[in-house]
């Protein structure tokens, strides 16, 4: 194929993304303006819509292209964007270059991202063998329930096996590449209750409050050390976010008590372990918790996979690539059941901001990164 | 005087304040019932209102009479009741005899003792020397700003100057005559307030959470012993009856957190003192506090004018009566800056309960004894 076209040109992909307003959840156009971009590469495209209310429906795009026998490469990623907000310079969906930057929510993350895959597709030699596919979901922005999850299950559904897969997220932070996570934390929120016995202040003896015993539940969870970090983690916190009595007589001694803790965790526990030690500390004082997992945390340790994105993003620009595992959560903890998975994309300094920017010259770079490394893991 | 006519029959005059409706704050009806029944009986009445909204208008009625030199004694009380809810078997307004009771809202709390004091001056002497006054206010279940407090500076506009002041709350408990107050413990609310800085849970050195500290401020309050109780006093007791956050969003860290406490306290301690321990304590972990003091303990030692109340419910009933500091607060915590005070009445096993209700029998005890009291200490 090795086509040069215009269009191919990652600029002009990623502008026809950016004209395509995809706030959480994306649907139609955007998703049809990708389609467009994959079928004439001899990509098989399957989209489809999963899930109801009130988490759903999300629009999702699954496309493969298969050239003899050989390893599957898979790159993950979202078209849906936050909501811009008001008091941008330009119109958020009117993508425009002023200087050296294309300016539009989702440049960095992640339209730019994906117009480089695409970009680096053309450039990429007809013969690779192996199998080459892309999981874009509509929904990462928002509740994330019925869209990866939903593209993994429709993947097995077609027997299709990543044996690598490159997420797209805005990594870099200074210079483009010179952070690729290969993990991130995982999420949990926990609410704790005590429950005691109503009462009258001028008689605690017939009361019991249950204040005090959430008092202490909280005092030994924060003495707990989950954990001292590991080589590739920082360590596991818990942070108290909430409480809660919501007793408004000033004479009354309340009937239950609540607090609400969020704990982001390294691969030294899962949220089953959490949950498990936070029952053992509450139930000392009587105390009950429900938990909800965000996310379990992941790591592809260091490894052949990191060690092929570095130096492909070392040949394009020189630079030295520190591998994290920071930050907040993204839809690498699912991917991550199925193969190694590495997330290497555009600037963040902008993400999720007004004035959203890329450099044009970021853009170019990562259609090359992005074409060694196919071309390596295949090859 | 001397009378004995069925105007002043103690059921009859109770019947009569319980007739007439008066959920805090009394109006008009019951005190014109009450003005009528001292006004035979030589008393000069003032009727007053006092404050504005929020906390009034309040309705009060001081009424007095002097027979020659000798010692001022005050009977203190209130005209305005709690509301009675649902579930009464007859109209808590309408008073009905069944069996050996008299029901109705107040029959205990504290019309019937109203009534059986009026009922008791009837029986006094002709030449007892002294002045006797009733301090009624409308307003002692409610906020009691313009009500106690209203009628002591009534009284100093008026030189009237108390020696010994009866307070008739409902202080029995199985019998009546078996406990007298001659104290209560003050009581404070204060907010503990913790503030620090807003941030995501997944960045918390960018944050400064204040919910571990307000923890600790709660655990060294907890662990605080204000003292050991005294020969009158159990001991001041602490209660954490409020913790507000507020924080809705699971992964943020927030911004400030609150407790309320409320103190009761004894004659070891005053609100002003209690207030400085406790700024004291959130001083530590950055924490601010604000109070406001519901009333400062009294003592009345034990002594003569307690002596003087044991003596007339012993010779009146055979009780043996116990002295006693417990329970919640009243009126007496106001008036006990002018003289000595003891509160003593009818038993307040359904105080503020559906069908409140008095023993007949204990209407008729209590003004005998009233009239001993009185005859004793203007004797
Ligand atoms: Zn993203
Ligand atoms: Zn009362």
């Amino acid at each position: 194929m090795s086509m040069t076209s215009t269009n191919h040109d990652v600029v002009a992909l990623a502008e026809r993304l950016l004209a395509c307003p995809s706030v959480t959840p994306a649907t139609g156009a955007v998703f049809t303006a990708l389609e467009a971009m994959l079928t004439p590469l001899g990509f098989t495209v399957d989209r489809f819509v999963a899930g109801e209310a009130p988490d759903g429906p999300v629009e999702n795009l699954l496309a493969w292209r298969t050239t003899g026998a050989g390893p599957h490469f898979a790159f993950a990623g979202h078209l849906d964007v936050v909501p811009p907000g008001p008091g941008w310079t330009s119109d958020p969906f009117v993508p425009e270059i002023r200087g050296d930057l294309l300016y539009g929510r989702g440049a960095v993350d992640m339209k730019g991202s994906i117009a480089a895959f695409v970009a680096a597709l053309a450039d990429l030699p007809d013969d690779l063998p192996g199998t080459i596919s892309l999981i874009i979901t509509g929904d990462e922005e928002g509740p994330a329930v019925h869209g990866t999850l939903a593209l993994m299950d429709r993947m097995a559904a077609r027997d299709l096996r990543p044996d690598l897969c490159l997420v797209g997220e805005p990594t870099s932070s200074a210079r483009l590449g010179d952070v690729v996570k290969i993990g991130r934390r995982g999420s949990v929120n926990m609410w704790i209750r005590v429950a005691g016995s109503q009462g009258h202040v001028a008689y605690p003896h017939l009361a019991d409050n249950p204040i005090p015993r959430l008092v202490r539940i909280l005092t030994t969870i924060e003495a707990e050390v989950l954990d001292e970090g590991t080589d590739w983690f920082q360590p596991s916190n818990i942070e108290i976010t909430d409480l809660e009595v919501g007793n408004v007589a000033h004479n009354v001694i309340p009937g239950a008590a609540t607090a609400r803790i969020s704990i982001r965790f390294n691969d030294q526990h899962t949220g089953a372990s959490l949950i498990a030690r936070i029952k053992e500390i509450a139930a000392v004082e009587g105390g009950t918790v429900e938990a909800k997992i965000s996310g379990e945390s992941f790591l592809t340790a260091p490894g052949a996979f990191s060690d092929l994105v570095r130096g492909a993003i070392r040949d394009v620009t020189g630079v030295e690539t520190e591998l994290s595992t920071t930050g907040g959560t993204s839809d690498a903890r699912f991917l991550s059941r199925l193969c190694p998975v590495v997330e290497f994309g555009l600037n963040n300094a902008t993400m999720h901001k007004l004035d959203e920017a890329v450099a044009v010259q970021d853009l170019r770079d990562l259609q090359r990164i992005y074409a060694l490394v196919v071309e390596r893991a295949l090859g």
